[in-house]
C-alpha cells in the first residue's frame, strides 16, 4: 500500500563498496571487494560506489582501486562510480577506466576545513578544474555535501547554507547532488526542510539524500524526503560503514532496509531484496560480524526458524 | 524543524516495564522494575505499562504484579495501566489497586488462536464482561490490537479488520485502541491505510500506534500515523522486548528513538530525553547488554568521545 506522491521509482546508490568499506581496520581483499560488487549487479542493483582513488595515505582500504576497477565485469548501463577527490585522483581514475566520478565537500565550514583542509569555498574551487576534466571528456561527475542536518563543531547547519553549497555544485556541472546527514543527527523536518531549499535552487531530479542511521532516524528521513519528490537514495549493504570499533553502533543506513520499505510502499527499485540480504550476509561474514541491517538478520532469522 | 499537519503534542506509551521485560529469560528484581518506573515517571513519562495480572504460569517474569503495584509510588497524574487477560486477571488487578487496564486481542484469526486459543470473536466475548466491570468501577479500559500489519501464520492482514475489530473495542468502552504490528514487517503505507481504516470507524484520538523494529521500519511507520494525525505512541525504553536470544534483534520500537524524533519533529513528548537515556542505560546494564537504542547508544558513545 502505498501513500500518495511518493515517486513511483526510486534509483538507489549502492555505497557499500567504497563508502561502506573504506573505515573497515584490517584489509579486505580485493578479491571480495570485487565479489560484492558482482552480487550487487546480480541482485538488481544500477548505480554502485565502486571504490575512490584517494590517497592510501588517508585511506589504505582503498589503496586497490585500480584492481578492483580492471577485475569488476563492467556491464552495460551500470554506473560504476569512483570518488575522486582532486585531479591527481581524476587522472588516476581515468587511467584506471572510470567512466562516472563523486566529488565531495560539505555544508559546514569546521567539517570541510577538518576533513579536507580547507574552506568551503576553496574546496569548490579546487573541484572546479576536475568537473571541467571531466565534463570535457564525457565523464559523469556526482557530488556529495556532507553535515546537511547538523556538524560535529557546528551544531546546526541553515537550509540555506546546504542549498548554496548545493547549487554551486550543480551550477559546476554535477549531475546529481547527496545531501549527506553525515553524523546521523537529522530528524525528518530537518531532512526536509534541507531538500526544499535545495529544490529552490536546482531541480529537485538533481538532488538525492544520504541518510545515516546513528540515531536510527534514516529511514523516517527517508521517507520524508521521498514525500517531496526526492527519488534518488544513497545506502549501503547491510549498513556497512558504521564504526567497526563500536559494535552496534550504525553507520549508513542499510539498502536492505530501505528496499524493504520501498517494496512495502509499492516503490519500484528493480533490485531482488533476497538476493540483496544474501549479499549482506556474503560481506558481513567476511568481514566476521552481523549485517547492521534489520532487515538482513531479521529474514536470516525467519528463514532458520 | 517540523513538518505540517503533525500533531503538536503526543502521548508516550511507555511499554519496557511490562511488555519490554516479560520474556526476559532470567527473573529481574522487582526491586529493579520498581526503580525503572520511577526513573521513568522521573524522567517525564506519564503514561506507562507498569505490569501484567496474567498466569505466572504463561509469564513467570510478571508473576511479581502486586508487589511492583504495592512498592511504587503512584503519583497523581500518571497512568499506571496493568494487563489483565480475563475476569481472573482483572480481579487480581483490582485487588492490586490498579486504576487502569490493557485487554489485547488480534485483528488475524491465527494468531488469536495461537495466542489465546480462541477465535477473534470468542477473545471479544471474553473480555466484554472485563470492560464491563471495570467501566462499571470507574477503571479505565485501554485495548491493544496485534497484527495489524501482517501475521506470522496468515500473512497480509486487511485494513478493514484491523477497523472492524478496532471499532468493537471501542464499542466496549476502550478509550484507546493501539494498532499493534507486532512482528515488525509492516511499511508506512500499510499501517497508514490501517490508521484510515480504523479512522473511519472510531474517532482518530482513539488510535495508537505500537510498532515494532523488526526491519527497521519503525521510525517511518510512525511518522507516517504522525502524518495522518495519530498522537499516542507506544514505545520500549532501550527497545526493550525484543528476542534475547537473538542478539541486535530488534521488537518494541526504541522510546529513546521516538522522543529523539519527536524533539526533532518540535512534537512535545513531556520527556526528557537525556533522563530518558539514562534509564534506557540503567536497565539494559541491570540485564547485562547494551540497549538496542540507537539514540541510548550514540549518546554515550558521544559522551564518552
Amino acid at each position: 500500500m502505498s501513500i500518495s506522491g511518493l515517486p513511483k521509482q526510486v534509483t538507489i546508490w549502492e555505497a557499500g563498496p567504497r563508502d561502506g568499506l573504506q573505515n573497515e581496520p584490517g584489509t579486505v581483499p580485493t578479491a571480495v571487494k570485487v565479489e560484492l560488487i558482482e552480487r550487487l549487479v546480480d541482485a538488481g542493483v544500477s548505480h554502485l560506489e565502486t571504490t575512490s582513488f584517494v590517497s592510501p595515505k588517508w585511506v589504505p582500504q582503498m589503496a586497490d582501486n585500480a584492481q578492483v576497477m580492471a577485475q569488476i565485469r563492467r556491464r552495460p548501463g551500470i554506473h560504476y562510480q569512483v570518488l575522486v577527490p582532486n585531479m591527481k585522483g581524476f587522472e588516476a581514475a581515468m587511467a584506471a577506466g572510470a567512466e562516472e566520478i563523486g566529488i565531495f565537500t560539505a555544508a559546514s565550514e569546521s567539517f570541510c576545513r577538518r576533513n579536507t583542509n580547507c574552506s568551503i569555498a576553496e574546496s569548490l574551487e579546487r573541484l572546479r578544474p576536475v568537473c571541467e576534466a571531466a565534463l570535457a571528456r564525457g565523464v559523469k561527475v556526482r557530488a556529495f555535501v556532507s553535515c546537511i542536518a547538523g556538524c560535529p563543531f557546528e551544531g546546526e547547519i541553515a537550509p540555506a547554507k546546504v542549498a548554496e553549497v548545493t547549487a554551486a555544485l550543480a551550477a559546476m556541472g554535477a549531475y546529481e547532488v547527496a545531501l549527506g546527514d553525515t553524523i546521523g543527527v537529522g530528524t525528518p523536518g530537518k531532512v526536509r526542510a534541507a531538500v526544499e531549499a535545495c529544490a529552490a535552487q536546482v531541480p529537485l531530479e538533481k538532488i538525492a539524500v544520504h541518510c545515516h542511521d546513528t540515531y536510527g532516524q534514516a529511514l523516517a528521513n527517508i521517507l520524508a524526503a521521498l514525500e517531496v519528490g526526492v527519488a534518488s537514495i544513497d545506502s549501503s549493504v547491510g549498513g556497512l560503514g558504521g564504526c567497526p570499533y563500536a559494535p552496534g553502533a550504525t553507520g549508513n543506513v542499510a539498502t536492505d532496509d530501505v528496499v524493504y520499505m520501498l517494496d512495502g510502499l509499492g516503490v519500484e527499485t528493480g533490485i531482488d531484496l533476497e538476493k540483496l540480504v544474501q549479499t549482506s550476509w556474503f560481506i558481513s561474514d567476511a568481514l566476521g560480524r552481523p549485517p547492521a541491517s534489520n532487515v538482513a538478520r531479521a529474514m536470516k532469522a525467519k528463514c532458520a526458524a
